[in-house]
Protein backbone atom coordinates (compact mmCIF):
# COMPACT_ATOMS: atom_id res chain seq x y z
CA UNK A 1 0.00 0.00 0.00
CA UNK A 2 1.46 3.83 -0.86
CA UNK A 3 3.03 5.04 2.05
CA UNK A 4 2.68 2.29 4.67
CA UNK A 5 6.43 1.91 5.98
CA UNK A 6 5.81 -2.36 5.74
CA UNK A 7 4.88 -2.25 2.07
CA UNK A 8 7.53 -0.10 0.96
CA UNK A 9 10.45 -1.70 3.49
CA UNK A 10 11.92 -4.90 4.23
CA UNK A 11 12.22 -3.27 7.96
CA UNK A 12 15.50 -4.43 8.60
CA UNK A 13 17.88 -7.37 7.49
CA UNK A 14 16.21 -10.53 6.49
CA UNK A 15 16.90 -13.82 8.74
CA UNK A 16 13.84 -15.90 7.02
CA UNK A 17 11.27 -15.91 4.23
CA UNK A 18 8.48 -17.52 2.61
CA UNK A 19 6.19 -16.61 0.30
CA UNK A 20 4.05 -15.03 3.33
CA UNK A 21 6.19 -12.97 5.33
CA UNK A 22 9.47 -12.35 6.96
CA UNK A 23 11.31 -12.40 10.21
CA UNK A 24 13.78 -9.33 9.75
CA UNK A 25 16.80 -8.07 12.41
CA UNK A 26 15.45 -4.86 13.38
CA UNK A 27 18.60 -3.05 14.85
CA UNK A 28 16.92 -0.84 16.99
CA UNK A 29 19.76 0.46 19.11
CA UNK A 30 17.95 -0.37 22.69
CA UNK A 31 17.07 -3.39 22.03
CA UNK A 32 19.85 -4.51 19.50
CA UNK A 33 18.14 -8.41 19.25
CA UNK A 34 14.86 -7.07 18.42
CA UNK A 35 13.35 -9.06 15.47
CA UNK A 36 10.36 -8.47 13.38
CA UNK A 37 7.99 -11.11 11.74
CA UNK A 38 6.09 -8.96 9.56
CA UNK A 39 3.31 -10.56 6.88
CA UNK A 40 4.06 -9.32 3.11
CA UNK A 41 0.47 -8.37 2.43
CA UNK A 42 -1.24 -5.23 3.50
CA UNK A 43 -3.44 -6.63 6.09
CA UNK A 44 -4.20 -3.91 9.22
CA UNK A 45 -5.24 -7.06 11.76
CA UNK A 46 -4.87 -10.18 12.95
CA UNK A 47 -7.98 -10.85 13.05
CA UNK A 48 -8.29 -9.79 9.25
CA UNK A 49 -5.70 -12.96 8.02
CA UNK A 50 -7.83 -16.17 7.31
CA UNK A 51 -7.22 -18.95 10.30
CA UNK A 52 -4.41 -20.96 8.22
CA UNK A 53 -2.82 -17.59 7.45
CA UNK A 54 -3.03 -16.68 11.42
CA UNK A 55 -1.42 -20.14 12.19
CA UNK A 56 0.96 -19.61 9.75
CA UNK A 57 2.37 -16.44 11.26
CA UNK A 58 1.90 -17.18 15.10
CA UNK A 59 4.22 -20.92 13.85
CA UNK A 60 6.95 -18.05 12.53
CA UNK A 61 6.38 -15.66 15.42
CA UNK A 62 7.29 -18.79 17.64
CA UNK A 63 10.25 -19.92 15.52
CA UNK A 64 11.88 -16.36 16.10
CA UNK A 65 10.98 -16.48 19.67
CA UNK A 66 12.69 -20.36 20.19
CA UNK A 67 15.68 -18.91 18.38
CA UNK A 68 16.09 -15.99 20.14
CA UNK A 69 16.21 -18.15 23.20
CA UNK A 70 18.52 -20.72 21.59
CA UNK A 71 20.86 -17.90 20.85
CA UNK A 72 20.77 -15.69 23.16
CA UNK A 73 20.00 -17.21 26.62
CA UNK A 74 17.82 -14.17 27.77
CA UNK A 75 15.89 -13.23 31.25
CA UNK A 76 12.54 -12.98 29.58
CA UNK A 77 10.59 -13.20 26.25
CA UNK A 78 7.99 -10.33 25.29
CA UNK A 79 5.50 -10.75 22.09
CA UNK A 80 3.16 -7.50 20.94
CA UNK A 81 1.38 -7.07 17.64
CA UNK A 82 0.12 -3.33 18.07
CA UNK A 83 0.49 -1.31 15.23
CA UNK A 84 -0.84 1.72 16.00
CA UNK A 85 1.66 3.69 13.76
CA UNK A 86 1.85 1.48 11.01
CA UNK A 87 -1.35 -0.56 11.04
CA UNK A 88 0.34 -3.67 8.73
CA UNK A 89 0.48 -6.94 10.64
CA UNK A 90 3.81 -7.15 12.06
CA UNK A 91 5.09 -8.77 15.32
CA UNK A 92 7.71 -7.29 17.78
CA UNK A 93 9.96 -10.66 18.94
CA UNK A 94 11.99 -8.92 21.71
CA UNK A 95 14.25 -10.82 24.33
CA UNK A 96 14.52 -9.00 27.53
CA UNK A 97 17.63 -8.83 29.84
CA UNK A 98 17.80 -7.92 33.76
CA UNK A 99 20.36 -5.27 32.43
CA UNK A 100 18.62 -3.86 29.41
CA UNK A 101 17.41 -0.20 28.57
CA UNK A 102 13.60 -0.71 29.98
CA UNK A 103 13.65 -3.95 32.49
CA UNK A 104 11.15 -4.67 33.53
CA UNK A 105 9.37 -1.64 31.86
CA UNK A 106 7.92 -2.64 28.38
CA UNK A 107 10.69 -1.60 25.72
CA UNK A 108 7.95 1.23 25.56
CA UNK A 109 7.75 2.20 28.90
CA UNK A 110 10.08 4.58 31.03
CA UNK A 111 14.22 3.93 30.25
CA UNK A 112 16.12 3.49 33.31
CA UNK A 113 19.75 2.42 32.06
CA UNK A 114 22.07 3.38 28.87
CA UNK A 115 21.32 1.89 25.33
CA UNK A 116 23.90 -1.17 25.29
CA UNK A 117 26.52 -1.78 22.45
CA UNK A 118 25.20 -3.53 19.22
CA UNK A 119 25.63 -7.10 18.44
CA UNK A 120 28.16 -8.64 16.46
CA UNK A 121 26.92 -9.43 13.16
CA UNK A 122 27.65 -13.00 13.78
CA UNK A 123 23.72 -12.86 15.40
CA UNK A 124 22.50 -13.25 12.08
CA UNK A 125 24.33 -15.76 11.16
CA UNK A 126 23.08 -18.03 13.79
CA UNK A 127 19.59 -16.70 13.90
CA UNK A 128 19.66 -17.69 9.95
CA UNK A 129 20.36 -21.15 10.82
CA UNK A 130 18.58 -21.61 14.07
CA UNK A 131 15.29 -20.22 12.12
CA UNK A 132 16.17 -22.32 9.08
CA UNK A 133 16.24 -25.53 11.65
CA UNK A 134 13.25 -24.69 12.93
CA UNK A 135 11.21 -23.91 10.36
CA UNK A 136 11.82 -27.06 7.96
CA UNK A 137 10.26 -29.11 10.50
CA UNK A 138 6.56 -29.05 10.78
CA UNK A 139 4.50 -28.22 14.09
CA UNK B 1 3.05 -20.58 42.50
CA UNK B 2 3.65 -19.30 45.84
CA UNK B 3 3.78 -14.99 45.56
CA UNK B 4 2.41 -15.14 41.84
CA UNK B 5 -0.39 -12.69 41.14
CA UNK B 6 -1.96 -15.42 38.53
CA UNK B 7 -1.45 -18.10 40.77
CA UNK B 8 -3.25 -16.56 43.12
CA UNK B 9 -5.93 -14.20 41.69
CA UNK B 10 -8.20 -14.51 38.81
CA UNK B 11 -6.77 -11.28 37.58
CA UNK B 12 -10.17 -9.76 36.69
CA UNK B 13 -13.87 -10.78 36.03
CA UNK B 14 -13.71 -14.41 34.75
CA UNK B 15 -15.66 -13.74 31.19
CA UNK B 16 -14.66 -17.04 30.00
CA UNK B 17 -12.68 -20.60 30.79
CA UNK B 18 -12.09 -24.20 30.51
CA UNK B 19 -9.69 -26.00 32.22
CA UNK B 20 -6.44 -24.95 30.68
CA UNK B 21 -6.89 -21.08 30.48
CA UNK B 22 -9.16 -18.07 31.38
CA UNK B 23 -10.35 -14.66 29.77
CA UNK B 24 -10.74 -12.06 32.21
CA UNK B 25 -12.19 -8.49 32.29
CA UNK B 26 -8.99 -6.44 34.14
CA UNK B 27 -10.77 -3.18 34.87
CA UNK B 28 -7.77 -1.04 33.71
CA UNK B 29 -9.36 2.28 34.39
CA UNK B 30 -6.95 4.10 31.51
CA UNK B 31 -8.40 1.29 29.44
CA UNK B 32 -11.67 -0.58 30.76
CA UNK B 33 -12.09 -2.93 27.83
CA UNK B 34 -8.26 -4.31 28.28
CA UNK B 35 -9.36 -8.15 28.58
CA UNK B 36 -6.33 -10.87 29.41
CA UNK B 37 -6.25 -14.24 28.57
CA UNK B 38 -4.56 -16.20 31.39
CA UNK B 39 -2.74 -19.74 31.46
CA UNK B 40 -3.71 -21.74 34.75
CA UNK B 41 -0.68 -23.31 34.77
CA UNK B 42 2.27 -21.43 36.09
CA UNK B 43 4.90 -21.26 33.28
CA UNK B 44 6.51 -18.17 32.27
CA UNK B 45 7.30 -18.70 28.67
CA UNK B 46 4.95 -19.45 25.56
CA UNK B 47 8.34 -21.13 24.82
CA UNK B 48 7.53 -23.38 27.09
CA UNK B 49 4.18 -24.43 26.74
CA UNK B 50 3.90 -27.53 24.26
CA UNK B 51 2.70 -26.71 20.95
CA UNK B 52 -1.22 -28.12 21.33
CA UNK B 53 -1.24 -26.02 24.53
CA UNK B 54 0.11 -22.77 22.74
CA UNK B 55 -2.46 -23.60 19.94
CA UNK B 56 -4.92 -23.48 22.58
CA UNK B 57 -4.21 -20.23 24.21
CA UNK B 58 -3.63 -18.83 20.74
CA UNK B 59 -6.71 -19.95 19.88
CA UNK B 60 -8.85 -18.15 22.89
CA UNK B 61 -6.46 -14.70 22.17
CA UNK B 62 -7.45 -14.56 18.69
CA UNK B 63 -11.66 -15.39 20.09
CA UNK B 64 -10.80 -12.65 22.58
CA UNK B 65 -9.51 -10.14 19.90
CA UNK B 66 -12.15 -11.10 17.90
CA UNK B 67 -14.99 -10.60 20.69
CA UNK B 68 -13.11 -7.49 21.62
CA UNK B 69 -13.99 -5.83 17.24
CA UNK B 70 -17.43 -7.17 17.59
CA UNK B 71 -18.87 -5.49 20.83
CA UNK B 72 -16.68 -2.04 20.92
CA UNK B 73 -15.71 -2.02 16.94
CA UNK B 74 -12.08 -0.17 17.95
CA UNK B 75 -9.79 1.71 16.10
CA UNK B 76 -7.00 -0.76 16.58
CA UNK B 77 -6.27 -4.06 18.47
CA UNK B 78 -3.35 -4.28 20.49
CA UNK B 79 -1.90 -7.79 21.54
CA UNK B 80 1.42 -8.59 23.73
CA UNK B 81 2.50 -10.96 25.99
CA UNK B 82 5.03 -9.38 27.82
CA UNK B 83 5.30 -10.95 31.90
CA UNK B 84 8.47 -9.11 33.15
CA UNK B 85 6.84 -8.24 36.33
CA UNK B 86 4.72 -11.14 36.72
CA UNK B 87 6.31 -13.74 34.43
CA UNK B 88 3.12 -16.09 33.79
CA UNK B 89 2.15 -16.91 30.94
CA UNK B 90 -0.56 -14.32 29.88
CA UNK B 91 -1.58 -12.16 27.45
CA UNK B 92 -3.36 -7.97 26.90
CA UNK B 93 -6.27 -8.17 24.38
CA UNK B 94 -6.50 -4.39 24.08
CA UNK B 95 -8.84 -2.37 21.81
CA UNK B 96 -7.50 0.88 21.14
CA UNK B 97 -9.43 4.18 20.56
CA UNK B 98 -7.90 7.41 18.68
CA UNK B 99 -9.08 9.26 21.82
CA UNK B 100 -8.05 6.84 24.31
CA UNK B 101 -5.25 8.03 27.09
CA UNK B 102 -2.34 6.54 25.19
CA UNK B 103 -3.08 6.58 21.31
CA UNK B 104 -1.23 5.97 19.24
CA UNK B 105 1.43 4.87 21.62
CA UNK B 106 1.18 1.57 23.55
CA UNK B 107 -0.42 1.66 26.48
CA UNK B 108 3.07 1.39 28.39
CA UNK B 109 4.24 4.78 26.66
CA UNK B 110 3.56 8.18 27.45
CA UNK B 111 0.25 9.17 28.47
CA UNK B 112 -1.45 12.16 26.28
CA UNK B 113 -5.00 12.46 27.50
CA UNK B 114 -7.72 11.56 30.60
CA UNK B 115 -8.84 8.70 31.86
CA UNK B 116 -12.03 7.76 30.18
CA UNK B 117 -15.24 6.90 31.85
CA UNK B 118 -15.56 2.93 33.21
CA UNK B 119 -17.21 0.69 30.95
CA UNK B 120 -20.91 -0.10 31.41
CA UNK B 121 -21.37 -3.61 33.08
CA UNK B 122 -22.96 -4.99 30.17
CA UNK B 123 -20.17 -4.94 28.45
CA UNK B 124 -19.82 -8.22 30.12
CA UNK B 125 -22.40 -9.56 29.08
CA UNK B 126 -22.09 -8.83 25.71
CA UNK B 127 -18.16 -10.19 25.55
CA UNK B 128 -19.30 -13.84 27.40
CA UNK B 129 -21.97 -14.34 24.93
CA UNK B 130 -19.73 -13.55 21.77
CA UNK B 131 -16.87 -15.80 23.38
CA UNK B 132 -18.94 -18.52 24.19
CA UNK B 133 -20.02 -18.03 20.28
CA UNK B 134 -16.85 -18.01 18.88
CA UNK B 135 -15.40 -21.00 21.27
CA UNK B 136 -17.76 -23.32 20.55
CA UNK B 137 -16.98 -23.35 17.10
CA UNK B 138 -13.47 -25.42 15.62
CA UNK B 139 -10.72 -23.16 14.19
Amino acid sequence: MNGCHFCENAGGEILWEDNRCRVVWAYEPDHPALCRVIWDRHVSEMADLEPADRDHIMRVVFAAERALVTVLKPDKMNLASLGNQVPHVHWHVIPRFRDDPHFPNPIWGQKLRATPRPLEAEFATHMRRTLDGLLKRRG
